[in-house]
């Protein structure tokens, strides 16, 4: 079973490296970009032979002991 | 407009980081973990004067030339 984890800044967070991308991108010539942040894509194989419910409640607990950090990321997925 | 963007390693590519992600995770106790990939997710924010197509363009472009290494990087876009 494939989990999809999304790991963003909270939006309070400055993110430098989102900045420095979005300079690299107007000294491309994009002129069109407002804003840019960056966060990890995390792709987690489960056991097949776990259940929805159960794999939804351990994808929790592995975001918060050790694949976000709850303090200035929030996170998502989608099983 | 938010535009969400994620870079992924090709499946052919070794993923140390992932690795140690997923002994992490075993370590931890999580025992249904069979593989971690670990990518990026980033949010580009652009003008919303422009049209869908367009902004589908740009972005192509900007995955082509910095986002991603497409040597070793695939990409994927949602608008």
């Amino acid at each position: 079973m494939l989990v999809k984890v999304y790991i963003t800044l909270k939006p309070s967070v400055l993110d430098p490296q989102g900045k420095t991308v979005q300079k690299s991108l107007e000294n491309l010539g994009f002129k069109d970009v407002k804003d840019v942040r960056v966060g990890k894509y995390i792709e987690v194989q489960l056991s097949d032979t776990l259940k929805k419910e159960e794999a939804q409640k351990q994808i929790q607990k592995m975001c918060e002991r050790l694949l976000a950090n709850t303090v200035i990321e929030n996170y998502s997925f989608h099983i």
